[in-house]
C-alpha cells in the first residue's frame, strides 16, 4: 500500500503524530510490534500511575486516623488485586488508541517495521510473513527500553526491568532498586508504600540527581522518613543470583555493602531501539545511540524522520508528542517553531510528588545568570494544613537581570498538576511580577507558586 | 497610638494588607474583634477543606476495592474527630497570622473598630473599654457574614449557618442545605460523604448557579449518583421547628412539599458587615450594602479605604488579598494596575471539584464574541483513568476573532489546582495556540487543559 506518512512505532511520539497527519490530510499507517500506545501506555506512564494511586489510597488507610477517620481497618492491601487493575487501566488505553487509529482513518500495520530502499519499509509479522509498504514520509519512533548494565544483567526473575516490576506474580519482601530516577524512585515509594522492604542504591551523590539540589535533598529526607533506606554515590558492583535472596555487592564511600533482597530492579536509565530497523542501510546518520535530526525532526535522509526517545532531548512522552506534531506539521508546510527543550516539564510521581521545569539554580549559575531566588514551604500554605500535606515547597528562579523566569522546582502533593503553570507563563515570557499579581485561588497549593515569585522579590505574604 | 496605617478587620483582606504595608515601611495596627485571620482562616475557606480532605479519606477507604485494596474496613468515621481536627486546622492557622503580625511589626488591637473622625479609629475591647488610635490611612476591611432570609431565621441549633455546620455537636442523620452556591454544595457534598441523609434546595434552574451551565448540570448528576437529593428551581417557604425534626415546606414547579430534616442549613450568600463601624458619621458612601471605591480601593472620604467583601467584586479571600495589596501599594506610591476582576478564579471543592475563571458560555455570547469553544472530557485521559477519576471535563472559551481565552470551566480531580495555569495564561493574554503548543506533562490531569484548547481549534488528539 502506498501512504502520505508510514510511521515505525506507535508510542505517545509515533500514534500522537499519526494522528495529527490524518488531521491535515494524509493518508498514514503505523507500524507497531507489541501493542498499540507503546512503553508509556502499556508498560511506562499510565500503568506506575495506577500502581501509585493504589499506593496512595492504602497510605491514606494507614493514616486515616489523621484525618479524624478512626476506622477499624484489617488485613494487607491486595498485590494480585492492584496490579490487575493496573493492567486493566493500560489495556484500557492502548483500546482506546485502537479506536483513536480507526476514528482518525490510519492504518494499523502488527509487524516489525525497517526502512528498505527509498519510501519503503518492510515489515514482518509476528509469524515471520513480510510485507512492504511505500510512504512519501517516513517517521521512526521506535523509543527505548530499560538499559542494562554489565555487571546487573537482567534475568526478568530475580534481576529484573520496568516490565517485571509492573506485574510481579507476588509482592517481594524485599527489593533493591538500582537507579534513582523517575523511574526507580516511583518504584521503590510504590513497593514500600506496599510493605516491601526498599533499598535504593544511587551511583550519584543525590537521588532524582536530574532535580535541583534541594529538591533532590528534601524528597530523600522524606523517603528516608517513609521506611527507604537510600545509598547515594554507591555502586553495584555484582549480584550473586545463586542462592534464594540476591547477595547485592555496593561499593560505598566506606568500603563494600552486601545486601539481600528477594529482587533487583534494574532502573539506570533508557537505551534507544535503534537495531535492525534498517538506519545503516538507508544511510541515516546517528551518533551515540541517537537518530540526528534537523530542528524539524528530518534525518539526513530525505523523506526519513525521527522523533521521541531515539533523538536528542529528554525521553519522555510528552516530548515525543510535542515532536511528533511539530514533525508532522513541518511536513505538511505549516508555520512551526522549533520546540524549546529547556521548557519541558519533569515528573516523578511518588508522594510527595516532584515536578520541575527549566534551569536548576546549578545549571542557571553555570550558565552566567545572575539569580533572584525564591521559595515557600508548604508547612506556611493553608491548603496543605487542611490537606494534612505540608511536606515539600515550591522553589523558583528568576534572571536578576531581566526578570526571566528560569526554572521551578516542586516537591509535594499535587506539585504535577501545578507545574504546567509554570510551563506555560515561561512559553508566554512572564516575569516574576505577573506571577505574584495573577490572582491565584485561595485555598489552594498553587499559591505557592505565587509566593514562591513573591518570596523572591521581597513581597512574600506568608513567610 | 498614631499610625501611618490602620486595617479595621483581619481576614485575608486586612491582615494580608497589613503585611504588604508593614512591607513597604508603614508603621502599621490591625484591629481585630474576635480571631485574627477573619472568617476565612476561622469558620470559612481552610476549616471547611479540612473537613473535605477527611471525607475524601473516608471515601477512599470506602472505595478502596476499587484500587485494589482488599481490606476489611469496620466501623463509622468519627465526626467528633472530624471536627476537631478541622477546628485544630483553623486554630493552627490563625496562630501562623499572629507569627506574621509580630514578624512584621504590625500592632494588633483587639477590639471593634470605628471610623471617628478624620484618621480616628475608635476600638471598643471585649470588656467594653473604649480607646482611640490615629493613622494617616484606615482601610477598612469588616467582610461578610452568612446573609438570613425572613422565612429561614437562624436559630443556630436547628436552622444553622455556615458557622455552626462546622462544628456541630455531633453528627446530623438528615440536613437540608438551601442555596448550592460554593459554601452550600462543600457542606452537602461534605455531610453526604459522612453518611448523613443530603437535601440540597437551590431557587435557581440550575445548582452552583455562578459556573457555566455544563458544569453545573455535570455536578448535580455527580451529587445525584453519590446520593444526594437535589431540587432546583425550588424555594423554601417555611420551616417549622417545633417537633423533633425540622419541617421544611419547599415549594418547586409541580407543587409544595414537606421535607423532614434534623437540621438546615442557610446557604443563601453573604452579607457585609457595615453596621456600626462609622461609615454614615465619616461621611463614607455606599450603595446596596457595599462601599464605594475607586479602582484603588479610595472611599469618596481622603485617607479612608475599603477592601473585601465590603466593596464590589467577588466576595472571595484571594479578592480581598488582592484588593488589600493594591490598596496599600497605591497609598506607599507604588505603580499598580486595577485589579482586573474578569480574571479571578473560583473554585468548589467538593469531590468532584469544581473550578472557573472569566465568561461563561452564556456570559460571553452575550457580551457579543463570536466563540471557539473546546471540551476534553477527563474519560480520555490517561492520569485520570490511572487515578480512578474519570468523572467531569474542562471547557475553554476563545474569542473566534481574535483569539483571546475568554473563560475556562472545570470539573473534575484536582481541578481546583490546575485553574492557575488558565488565569497566568489569561494574565499574560495568551492565546488558544500557545496553551496547545506549551508541552504539558504526561501523564497529568492538567494535560486537558491543551487538549481542551486544541479541541477548539479542530487539532485534537486523543478525542
Amino acid at each position: 500500500m502506498n501512504y502520505d506518512l508510514i510511521v515505525i512505532g506507535s508510542g505517545p511520539g509515533g500514534y500522537v503524530a499519526a494522528i495529527r497527519a490524518s488531521q491535515l490530510g494524509m493518508k498514514t499507517a503505523i507500524i507497531e510490534k507489541e501493542s498499540l500506545g507503546g512503553i508509556c501506555l502499556n508498560w511506562g506512564c499510565i500503568p506506575t500511575k495506577a500502581l501509585l494511586k493504589s499506593a496512595q489510597v492504602f497510605e491514606y488507610i494507614k493514616h486515616a486516623a489523621d484525618y479524624g477517620i478512626n476506622v477499624d481497618v484489617k488485613g494487607e492491601p491486595d498485590f494480585g488485586a492492584v496490579v490487575k487493575r493496573s493492567r486493566g487501566v493500560a489495556e484500557g488505553m492502548s483500546k482506546g488508541v485502537q479506536f483513536l487509529m480507526k476514528k482518525n482513518k490510519i492504518d494499523v500495520i502488527m509487524g516489525f517495521g525497517k526502512l528498505k530502499g527509498k519510501g519503503t519499509v518492510e515489515v514482518t509479522a509476528a509469524d515471520g510473513k513480510k510485507a512492504e509498504h511505500t510512504a512519501k514520509h517516513i517517521i521512526v519512533a521506535t523509543g527505548g527500553r530499560s538499559r542494562e548494565l554489565p555487571n546487573l544483567k537482567q534475568d526478568g526473575k530475580k534481576i529484573i526491568g520496568y516490565r517485571q516490576a509492573m506485574a510481579l506474580p507476588q509482592q517481594p519482601k524485599s527489593m533493591v532498586v538500582v537507579g534513582s530516577g523517575a523511574i526507580g524512585i516511583e518504584f521503590a515509594y510504590f513497593y514500600n508504600a506496599m510493605g516491601t522492604k526498599v533499598t535504593v542504591v544511587e551511583f550519584l551523590d543525590n537521588i532524582v540527581p536530574l532535580e535541583d539540589e534541594e529538591v533532590s535533598k528534601a524528597l530523600n529526607r522524606t523517603l528516608k522518613k517513609q521506611g527507604i533506606n537510600i545509598m547515594t554515590s554507591s555502586t553495584v558492583e555484582s549480584v550473586d543470583t545463586s542462592g534464594d535472596l540476591c547477595k547485592v555487592s555496593v561499593k560505598t564511600a566506606k568500603g563494600t555493602e552486601t545486601l539481600e533482597a528477594e529482587i533487583v530492579l534494574s532502573a539506570v536509565g533508557v537505551t534507544t531501539n535503534l537495531e535492525g530497523i534498517g538506519l545503516e542501510e538507508a544511510g541515516v546518520k546517528t551518533d551515540k545511540g541517537k537518530v540526528l535530526v534537523d530542528d524539524f525532526y528530518k534525518t539526513n535522509v530525505e523523506g526519513v524522520y525521527a522523533i521521541g526517545d531515539i533523538v536528542k532531548g529528554q525521553a519522555l512522552a510528552h516530548v515525543a508528542s510535542a515532536e511528533g506534531i511539530i514533525c508532522v506539521e513541518k511536513i505538511a508546510g505549516q508555520h512551526v517553531e522549533p520546540l524549546n527543550y529547556n521548557n519541558i516539564p519533569g515528573c516523578t510521581y511518588c508522594s510527595p510528588e516532584v515536578a520541575s521545569v527549566g534551569y536548576t539554580e546549578k545549571a542557571a549559575r553555570e550558565a552566567g545568570y545572575e539569580l533572584k531566588i525564591g521559595r515557600f514551604p508548604f508547612s506556611a500554605s493553608g491548603k496543605a494544613s487542611a490537606a494534612g500535606a505540608k511536606d515539600g515547597f515550591v522553589k523558583v528562579i528568576f534572571d536578576a537581570k531581566y526578570g526571566e523566569f528560569l526554572g521551578a522546582h516542586m516537591i509535594g502533593n499535587n506539585v504535577t498538576e501545578m507545574i504546567a503553570e509554570v510551563v506555560v507563563a515561561r512559553k508566554l515570557e512572564t516575569t516574576g511580577h505577573e506571577i505574584i499579581k495573577s490572582v491565584h485561588p485561595h485555598p489552594t497549593m498553587s499559591e505557592a507558586i505565587m509566593e514562591a515569585a513573591a518570596e523572591a522579590y521581597g513581597e512574600v505574604i506568608h513567610l
